[in-house]
């Protein structure tokens, strides 16, 4: 698998390619597919539903890695808590967590365990999917989860989870390691059931200053990503901590690919990261929308990237508005340009 | 003037702290009259209760400098756009900039003389504040503004204005540089109505990708910035794009101080900007929630920044929830663990 190669920085006869929410909304294939299943949570669930629509990018537009499709949510939601997701408004928590008693109440074994639809939708994917493509599985980092069982739902300021953090940090390491707990094993049946790589996203490590971020979201994230490579060292792993372009420096651990968020340039990732790490990224999503930034924009990043180790990727997840025929047209011009 | 001295880097007997949104809804007093004035933009047009919420916190916290109360969408406002403030939704204008006609019905010159409410307010603060203290006037950055005159509300996607910057950039170049022209107009005008200092707000310089923010907002900027030290050198100009850590050093042009958001490590603010420029900034405002994170913040920040050229801040404006006692001990601390 090219994509595999690449991820364990071996010669590849292109950049492989593919896009952070590529099985989603700006898709019409997806949208008849959600409109049958009802809802995003009852689509997630379904593991026929869930393999159709993430093998449709494959199909559509030949990007050369599958990414299961899922939410991060449903983790905290099979620990226990419920979640809702609110036309507007996104995901809701109805009970976030406020206490020690509320935490001991959710369940690490069990939750994992109650994932089977996740595990069962990635039997169905691999078995359909072609030999070539990868199939990459994935979870959301421990903070960025944390984020949403102490909030109940998005958030601008983050006061409840950085008011643990300043004012009983031991509360939130104690939130951190249950979550961890679970997301080792979670990955772990993920892999097992058929995923050639895994990816964690830490959307929300923007929400943290440096010395926060260095103790309640990255070694949350090594531990997990050092536990799998121990264990599973043929698959690699990705990590994706978005908007931390001032903490590059002290980036380090066991992992094999570092994604590098659109707000990081390019060539500051390549100077602190690219010789320890592939990296992936970062194209601007919203280029999408128009075919000369797109070209200009794959044009910037073969530059500074040739001779180093890639995997193209948008730098955030594609937006519901991009015309189908652009995300083809990004796809295909990677693929393209990049031959040797 | 302590404020003023440091923003052109003279010694001063400790370093000068404020905060940004100091004139807000942490403290009881400024509830009290913004309940009288009615709404939120009626009390930015009322010069005395504008001039009342300044004081506070330099009576109240003992700040360094005040910085006038007012909005930065009166701008957009008085250029002739239907502003309104929704509760739990913030600012709305309910014609957002879709075309060139749109934009060629919006004021200049006009724009800029009907700000003479602020104009009035800053003449009745200055006449109040202690001789020793500064007034900072402030206004956002074309960027930021634009963001909200085309969007029509807060995004988080800026997706319209994506689609005008890669799709037709002399569009929104035309945006900005008639904003432009009204900010030169009103910073002038609130200099010589009476404050000692200026600062640019861009709060959303964050949404934009290198490329596109020394195109689309830095150059605008810094036109404003040089057009007013060409023109009052003896005014400091303190210029705030938040959350551009990765792009710092490329910063250059004709300004003084530059504010540090707390995303960026004040270390690496200091390695690419402290020779050129006096930084401001930058503790993470949610310490406010807790002394010993108080203590810590500023034992960072003072270690790092000793022997360099400091103003003292948060790193973005403070939470409406944090504890007047926390903010006076910060105030406080900041004054006396500086003193020289």
């Amino acid at each position: 698998m090219i994509f595999i190669d690449a991820c364990f920085g071996k010669k590849t006869p292109y950049t492989p390619v593919w896009m952070m929410r590529q099985a989603g909304r700006y898709l019409p294939e997806y949208m008849e597919v959600r409109a049958k299943a009802g809802d995003f949570l009852s689509l997630c669930k379904d593991p026929q539903k869930a393999c159709e629509v993430t093998l449709q990018p494959v199909d559509i537009l030949g990007v050369d890695a599958a990414i299961l499709f899922s939410d991060i949510l449903v983790v905290p939601m099979e620990m226990g808590m419920d979640l809702r997701f609110e036309k507007g408004e996104g995901p809701i928590f109805d009970n976030p967590l406020k206490d020690k008693a509320q935490l001991e109440a959710l369940h690490v074994n069990e939750a994992a365990k109650r994932l089977e639809y996740v595990y069962e939708a990635i039997r169905l994917i691999r078995a359909k999917l072609d030999s070539k493509k990868a199939l990459i599985g994935f979870c959301g980092a421990p903070w960025t989860l944390a984020t949403y069982m102490i909030e109940g739902r998005g958030t601008k300021t983050y006061s409840k989870c950085k008011k643990i953090i300043y004012q009983d940090p031991e509360f939130m390491h104690a939130i951190l390691r249950k979550v961890t707990e679970v997301l080792k094993l979670y990955m772990s049946y993920q892999i097992e059931a058929g995923v050639n790589a895994v990816q964690i996203f830490d959307s929300w490590a923007s929400a943290l200053e440096e010395s926060a971020f260095f103790e309640f979201s990255w070694p949350y994230m090594i531990e997990i990503s050092s536990y799998l490579k121990s264990k599973y060292p043929h698959i690699p792993v990705i990590l994706f901590p978005k908007g931390i372009s001032g903490y590059l420096n002290k980036i380090d651990g066991d992992f094999d690919v570092f994604g590098v968020d659109w707000s990081t340039p390019i060539e500051l990732a390549k100077e602190k990261l690219g010789d320890k790490y592939v990296l992936q990224g970062n194209m601007e999503p919203t280029r999408l929308y128009d075919k000369k930034a797109i070209d200009d924009g794959i044009s910037h990043i073969v530059n500074v990237m040739q001779n180093k180790r890639h995997i193209f990727n948008l730098g955030h997840g594609i937006l519901p508005d991009v015309p189908v025929e652009n995300a083809k047209y990004f796809i295909n011009s990677v693929q393209e340009r990049t031959k040797v």
